[in-house]
């Protein structure tokens, strides 16, 4: 299958964690974690239902997928995001060795990628994975601005639409 | 009690927990939380025995402390490391507004507070920690040179020292 085709269609399914995150009133962010072309994680954000600030889509996909293979290095995988990963998220991503990161919407507040800083530039002295973000970005974004839009008309605290 | 004894003394409650990771043939590095001057978590990293790779000591208090809150926001809470903090714990610390960070030893190779990159210079969106190293580092730097020491000796595969 053609690569842009087979991103798409892993980003889809990114997507659709995001909306499950969206449903249950968390900023709406999905992921999923490949190995070797197989799913084997999937994950939305939960920060607020896990009261856990590390709850974040793709921290969950890392351990989930750690797990799943009985390794804490996630050799031969790649991870899809609906948002481009914050800074402890880019951390995970080095530590556990994936692969290939693609992600949707830039964070322009956080991102790792160059938004708020640039965590994947650097040499890191033990893995250096390829990263590519603007796959399904519209449809990312427009789900988390929908969010942002009705947290405002509820007048409810809002940590920050990353857009 | 002056605050650099008080230091000092909640670092040698990190290195105690440094120690077990070290006698759990783990890199031994330990973490404690302080909220409002009271511990509420310690830890140790498991990441072998959890097959975990965001099992830092770290992430760990981070998380357990806010299990022990019931809240994702660690507000008014110091966190006490052995070894300065990589960029998933950073960016961890970030998100969860913990507000003074006092690690050990520097970590030359990993270290988000300067020795890999800086994670704390950039204004960060939603919060700035205080953050600071050095208190008892000797102590941390020697715990971990000592447990590289014995991976070599035992010839196994070694992930590299931070030192």
């Amino acid at each position: 299958m053609e690569k842009k085709y087979f991103d798409t269609q892993m980003m889809e399914k990114a997507l659709e964690e995001a909306q499950k995150a969206f449903e249950a009133g968390e900023v709406p962010v999905g992921a999923i974690l490949l190995h070797q072309g197989k799913i084997i994680a999937q994950a939305h954000n939960q920060m607020e239902s896990r009261k856990d600030p590390t709850a974040h889509a793709e921290l969950l996909v890392i351990r989930h997928g750690a797990q799943a293979l009985g390794d804490w290095r996630l050799l031969e995988t790649t991870l899809y995001t609906t948002l481009e990963p914050c800074l402890m998220c880019a951390g995970a991503l080095l530590l556990s060795r994936v692969g290939r990161i693609v992600y949707g919407a830039p964070d322009l507040r956080h991102g790792a990628h160059g938004s708020f800083l640039d965590a994947f530039s650097p040499k890191h002295p033990t893995h250096t994975p390829q990263i590519e973000g603007g796959v399904l970005q519209e449809e990312s974004a427009d789900l988390l601005r929908q969010f942002f839009k009705n947290q405002r008309m509820k007048h409810e605290t809002v940590t920050g639409s990353p857009l």
